[in-house]
């Protein structure tokens, strides 16, 4: 089935962020792809693939990267496809400067972002359900059930004294 | 013409910065509608605007908020509809109280945030239309115009020496 | 016996840090109730849990919440009772992100804001008695007791050499 | 009239800020005193206020400090009436310094903080008409006022495009 | 011996920092006392121990203390003795809550700050030293030997290489 | 003359402060050329440079960009040609954003980062004289010399109270 | 007569927040020296100056430095004489690059570090007239005097709605 | 073999981060030196090795230090050879007080700074390969299959799921 969403991120490590992205849509069955491409060791791939997205049926990319993060702006920048960027959580300063090197994109190149790591990566496939499932609506029921679950879940547990933590 | 994406503000003094987002949407013609909901002082404003906006026909909301900015991840908890947010430059802190506010959303609640200020304002808009001619081809072209001609302009004055700043 | 005080948080796992307040608010014998909100998951039940609070005899709400934190704010904003606010420490950014998101709040709608993590839910139970025994006199002698006792502490062990610590 | 509150702050220059926190409690008519008390010239008159303030009468504390702002936590060691701390902007710092110094309280002593500047100041105040509300019902009407006028202002005015800024 | 500098600290886990200080007047050969003294849980023995101080003859005070760290300040608001300020490395912000506590004192009101953790408390009892050497010129031949072994250590282990780490 | 050092800015408006490395260059009589080359906006013109810089001579380059910064380390992801980058002060965040995002690059990729504004374009164009210097002597002396004027230039005005500021 | 204190700084620039710890020595009538000295440009002056500094009766050396601030740190690595430092405010960073590479020194070389700008050069001064005193005691009571008054001009305009601003 | 780079260090701890400087420089079969040179315990000899170090052959030296990190800055102030600067990552802040101090420099004395930590060490040799080969052409190559060889171990390993992490 033709991928919906790219998952793209700068490194190996850094899927231990983003699959929870994958995870996130394999719960809400949308088709999507996932590729380890870094902006600095393999710019020419990023090119590529960017190139190529549109053609091959991409509506929405995903890109995690830390420290100076240019995998999701350099992605913008060469396509028009919505681009959500996931700041992985850097060692030494936590993701402030993935997040900084994502998020101030100047005007012109957007780059949709999520929060530092793990909820960033899973919001990241959220907002992309909900951008695929504006033009097809049958994924909009899976999001929506998402969503009802995950109150349930908290109104089921509102009392933290009776919880074994 | 119904609106296809919301504008939505925490106060009137926004507006200097939100406006880019409703100028950028203008040149693309993409219908949009602009309104102040304070998170904070109409916060059951803010419930029914969410409430309603997936029938009024929203697309997308773009919330701009400054300094413990809660308008953007508030209307994202109240509805499925993508919300990008714009940190609006606060006084004291520069917009990363904003930032942070907007962009640090836990786990299930996602809001794609952009650049804090004018140039968030200005991307949010275009990040808006990308997902709006996913399904709606027609606003594809002008987004795809505007990314040429910036890339034009800027290709054109390519050397400072010769310019009068 | 009617609850005084109400202490809510974000999630379960806030509960880590919040226990410490409802421990102190029953070492100081003070009624309170406590359950778990979610500003971004479970947004109706905070519009119902601030709409009732008043009439249910609540004098102070205690609201904990880490990342881009909502809740104490928008608490405040759906009631006029006072709102002490807890920044839960959070994993990227160590707490920063939820003390500006709770304590930046706009002119209008307050939120008292305490420190970062278990200090700043000890210390938002004893504003909470503060504040409550202002009005209920027979709690102040327990808060008068429990100052006492620290600094008595503090003054019995004032070498660190002779301590095992 | 006997103060329910007092308003005091480090230095003359404290004043611009604070003054707001003065005009808002004169507009919910709650009496209060204004004095300037500095932690660090002026530490035995701090000493001094705080031993006093309880039997004049005093329900509510409101300092306001910039930089290495030690008066309302100085304050809050010294009495048990409730003390709410205002950051006062710093020049090279931006009240980034203040605002720690203010809310990083160790367990034991609270201080109930506001926003760094003018919307602390402003808070504070309403946060202390709330606490004094609480026993003296008489003021809760203004506070209620208060609010349902800034609420009717802001959905008075929800076009920016209509306004003149 | 009458004691010639004064450890003071916030709280007793503050002396996993500071006997760093102590042990370095120790091996200076200097009189020194050691004291735990909370600015906010028992600010009257912190007036007490300043107005002591000088007729005591105490000629320098080191004092640590972490969060909104008022130790230092409010010593150095009540005696013109040279206090110098160790910021403790805090839970959640590492410190820098400390020491901007600590160094942005106003203009009138001195504290020499040192680095964050064990080399500041190292530091403070070297800087103390040195002040206290400059009148007991006896103490001053220890401080020399100690800098000038600290120089030899590192001159004999210059090769990373050849030493097991 | 063929260039040796190219200077390229990510803007127009970074020519504000990019030419005061230019104008180091001149001093220097290091010849050298200025573009401007947005790596968001004309990300292939990006490529195309890097590809012929080292064919047509560029011994080293300068580049300035601010915000999301990727115009230093994307040059340096496709040449070998030592990258130096020069964070631009940016509006919002002074240019810790351009800071971290220039200078926070992964192993593999190196980018000699300069300081923040001004101080770091007139240092990238000392910093290329050197590396530049090392194959061509003849430049050595030029920067010899304006190391030598400089150091004159302090100790002729070393009291600031017979100067006019 | 023979300057007891100097007071250094990196440039000229700086005389306009150093002035003040000048201003405040003389206001004390505590004799001093003054003179730009940089690291950076003039690396072997600063190491004249703290070889010699001792012999020719300086106690203490004020060193103000900005940016990366390496003038206070390396005068204290030459001399053991008490150094302290002055962050002075930078462009970009607003001083906390000053303060860092001024307060956060290693073990083994303290330097006595005081608030960011003009605060902290009267600061300087007053602690340097503090360690001068020690010893020679005339100088205490134009310390004592200087306190006394500040904190009687505190006292005596404690009204800021008195006061024309 | 005569050391065309010299990579220097503040403390032996640093050689944690400073070996993969070594590995990589070795890997590159770039003949170096390596020294621990303390900025503040062993001033002259900072000095004498600046002062050496073109006679003896030195092209670029990598300097890396943590916290108040003077070493890379002094470095550059005695020596016209590019100074490339790795800011060790600290305990209480993370290697930003390291970067500060290593990156702020004033006009006129650059040090071409890299990332914070193992990244920054690794590139800081890969930058100095490119200066060096710029002169010594037979360094390139080892240079350039560096480089092509981590773009084909990034191109093999791109499917993270079929990696064993």
């Amino acid at each position: 089935m033709t991928a919906l969403a790219g998952i793209i991120m700068g490194s190996m490590s850094d899927w231990e962020t983003m699959r929870f992205a994958a995870e996130t849509l394999e719960r809400l069955e949308i088709p999507h792809e996932v590729e380890v491409i870094s902006a600095h060791r393999t710019p020419d791939k990023l090119f590529q693939y960017a190139e190529a997205a549109e053609a091959k049926g991409l509506e929405v990319i995903i890109a995690g990267a830390g420290g100076a993060a240019h995998l999701p702006g350099m992605m913008a920048a060469k396509t028009a496809i919505p681009v959500l960027g996931v700041p992985i959580q850097s060692k030494a300063l936590n993701g402030m400067d993935s997040l900084l090197s994502i998020v101030q994109m100047p005007a012109g190149i957007p780059v949709g972002t999520l929060a530092i790591g793990k909820a960033g990566a899973i919001n990241a496939a959220l907002l992309a359900a909900a951008i695929i499932s504006n033009k097809h609506g049958q994924y909009g029921d899976a999001l929506q059930n998402f969503r009802r679950e995950q109150t349930e879940t908290v109104l089921a547990h509102s009392d933290p004294r009776e919880e074994n933590l």
